[in-house]
């Protein structure tokens, strides 16, 4: 994809007020850009509007490099947060695992086949077992073994690693360890997590064990992303499936695996396709 | 609800061009009106545009009975099929009925409780039995028997009752007669049917015996405006649920009437908030 | 139904053993019984076996007056938990309300077209407003009033009531009193409560607005039996719908409503046809 | 596994009558098995009993090599339809494909990770692409190119290596060929589809086309038995997606990927527990 028939998509939210909706439209229309997605939201209780502007940047008088540029000043007027994101710039991925291959498995072949718009530069782990996979997928490996001892000076080193290769956003595909604050801190609503539960229901570990002993009739999957407080950031997806007293935890921890893997990869293409804004804990996702 | 604190919701579709956003949104925002909800669709195989724009009367220049006249030049210009309504207009309902009793139950309990913005006029039957459950929510019931005899009469007595009531749309709540296309053709799009499969599939009588037999793992509903064809109109809303073998063909029934009473009232809902557009056989439906 | 094409309905659990299945179906096979539906379920870790076995009455050599002593010497042997219900004996059930009607309405209607195969003697409410309700049903409805300081009283002049009526099963239809332990220790695992949530997410009061507040994409429903720790009881059916950052607490409400009616009335089926057993503050449901 | 560890599965079906489950368990328990999973069907219109008896062969009597023998004079007294298999016996599986990857690969990964107590010997297609992907996973590939002219023959060829192989059952993972009769009448219901609609709808090609151009408002997958009329084999699994008009068909064939590999998965799952009996076009899952 080139720039000429790229896609610019805007994601913005301002202090609500009239006019939203005419400006931003009439910003791309007068400029000759033709809008093939228009979303918006108002969060009444807290007077916050949000909205998501694609258009074709074809017939757009103003460059993709420019344009950043030329919006700031209706931007700044309404006193907005936003960013423009283009078709043709894919986000850079890196991918943390530990030992259970099946979201790996599942990141990797959607990315395989074209269904993220996406480069994945890296996976890391905590254990070498996933090499292998990474390797038949073509994607360099980085093996950081995380002891008590080392936590703090081994995500140093990720985090260098992370920014020599220019990561846009981190995706944990069942990676066992609880990241530290600071790790959090340089990702802010950038690490997108996949929990075995329905949150906010068994929070923290083993929740198949916890929701057999508890004997719930559906388990859930749920992806959101990673904050300070543990299994309580942004909600991005979230799905269930029925189970019943046959199932034992090995059951569950089987049958979840399949909505793990789905629920992580409709996160991630929510995100890849710039449809996920973050207000107050929550998301608002585009769809 | 008075006009004053009213919203005025334009559902619109013309062929598709630039700036088509950016223009209604200008009409509205230049007009003083603050939109509270915009969503579109571009159909790219058709190249039709579709926008609902809400917006608050409350500050708004134009008053209600002069918009339409405001609007029009706009419209044309667009070459535009369109209509706006207001919250505080409630469109007129009639519900036909036969025998079963479940989804008018459902209709007209919602209606009491105030989730259907709507007005329900009449009842109106081939059987009588029903009768009492209308009583019950106040609402005048109408018997008109129909033989292959009296049909063609008894359907213009209904469409001159419908007329002076001044029905806006039909809601046909398991109404087990066929209408003749003399009558659909006087509610184009403005007759909504619940019928008990999961359309194409078990199309005419007694899909629950067809799916029992066929042995589906799922069964379904669908909520559909009539057309000409039988069972071939516009879908508005469809669901399911799985079944197993065990579930014979009046377990299917029993399951069933859940599934229709749910996706019927979806479809109503979808219709009276004004999100339902129909071009080309298809819905689009603003949620 | 008469006893003569009755069927016969035994639950039972029990240390697990060899030739559990043999013993009871050759109880019902030599005496003549035809089983018409058999389930059963082992409980590998806690050891523990669980069984219901249907039969025709209509050649069973051994009148229903007559079974339990007949079937006590077996039961025994295996050190069993059990009971025998008859197709032609109805539970009767107490409907205990609040102020909404939904789940009411959702239960008086079902049992009136004759899908829960009960009597329903009573509906007991701490306020006046569905007496209107209840009697279009034509069940009496009986107002006892709850304060702080008369709460102890009220519950036993309630359980007094029940205890006259010969009530087996009390179903609380969104009653927004809590039991006291007292009332619960009355009827174990025979109050049947729908909580507006999937538990053990969002317990306690104002699930919709805690679910809001977090910003889940699923909101749920769960029917369970009371139990002394509120909302910690065995769960009988569970099940969820989505949700987007559009809905708002009220649409939460809204559409929560459907799921709560659909829950309970699925839970108070189980029950009704003697589905369900209890152990470790779990229930089996042999569907 | 060794056979002393094993579970013997007994699947079966005849005529009604009285006593069977008393007779069938009778005969694994006067044998020394310990029955850990037992579920019945009776069809009552057709008047056929279906039974899964699964035990535990460790104290067993009769030794698994045997045990038809032994069965057998039991199985005729009721003219019987049955099979007894074994844990320790894996079934031997050929999957078919032709281009598309996503069910192969989730098939072969499914076996990689253990979830399918299964052999496969043997990736079989009429194109050559997927052959890395069968490498990848240590599956000999074969390559059948079909012609108009040449069908007949390289069923043939395919029938004789399926023999070679001593396939107990065939997953059709997306093969584009329709089998011809006499191949299908190898392998009577022994071989699995994967059909990309909720059949009976959308029957034939291109079903996404299909379901796009009607409108439908869910997407559905069906896994069945390949019988000589099309699309029209016993269903073992079905479930659905929902869509909305912003759904391309290309969406629809993105989104169905994960339906088909799911519902599948989940057929074969069922298939290799012995979980499947057919009867009258329809199946018995024993879930």
């Amino acid at each position: 994809m080139t720039k000429n028939n790229s896609i610019a998509i805007l994601l913005l939210s301002c202090p609500d007020r009239k006019g939203l909706v005419s400006e931003f439209s009439y910003f791309v229309f007068s400029n000759g850009g033709n809008i093939t997605d228009l979303d918006e939201h108002v969060d009444i209780e807290e007077k916050v509007f949000f909205i998501r502007i694609a258009w074709d940047m074809k017939e757009f008088k103003i460059p993709s490099d420019k344009l950043n540029d030329a919006f700031t000043p209706l931007a700044n007027k309404f006193n907005a947060d936003w960013k423009i994101n283009f078709s043709h710039v894919k986000p850079n991925l890196a991918i943390f695992v530990s030992k259970y291959d099946h979201c790996l498995q599942e990141v990797l072949w959607r990315h395989q086949i074209g269904e993220f718009k996406a480069d994945i530069s890296v996976v890391i782990s905590n254990h070498p077992e996933l090499e292998t996979l990474a390797n038949h997928y073509n994607i360099p490996f980085h093996y950081f073994p995380i002891t008590k001892d080392n936590k703090a000076e081994q995500e140093q080193s990720e985090i260098q690693l992370l920014r020599e290769l220019e990561i846009d956003a981190i995706v944990l595909a069942r990676y066992m360890q609880i990241l530290s604050n600071e790790f959090v801190a340089e990702f802010p609503n950038r690490i997108i997590n996949i929990h075995h539960s329905f949150l906010p229901a068994f929070i923290g570990g083993n929740p198949y064990k916890q929701a057999y002993e508890r004997g719930v009739k559906i388990i859930g999957a749920t992806s959101h992303f990673v904050s300070e407080k543990l299994d309580e950031g942004p909600i991005i997806a979230q799905d269930i499936i029925h189970i019943s007293h046959k199932d034992s935890t090995k059951d569950l921890v089987r049958k979840g695996r399949d909505l793990e893997r789905l629920v992580l990869a409709k996160a991630i293409h929510y995100y890849l396709e710039h449809r996920v804004l973050v207000s107050g804990g929550k998301t608002i996702i585009f769809t």
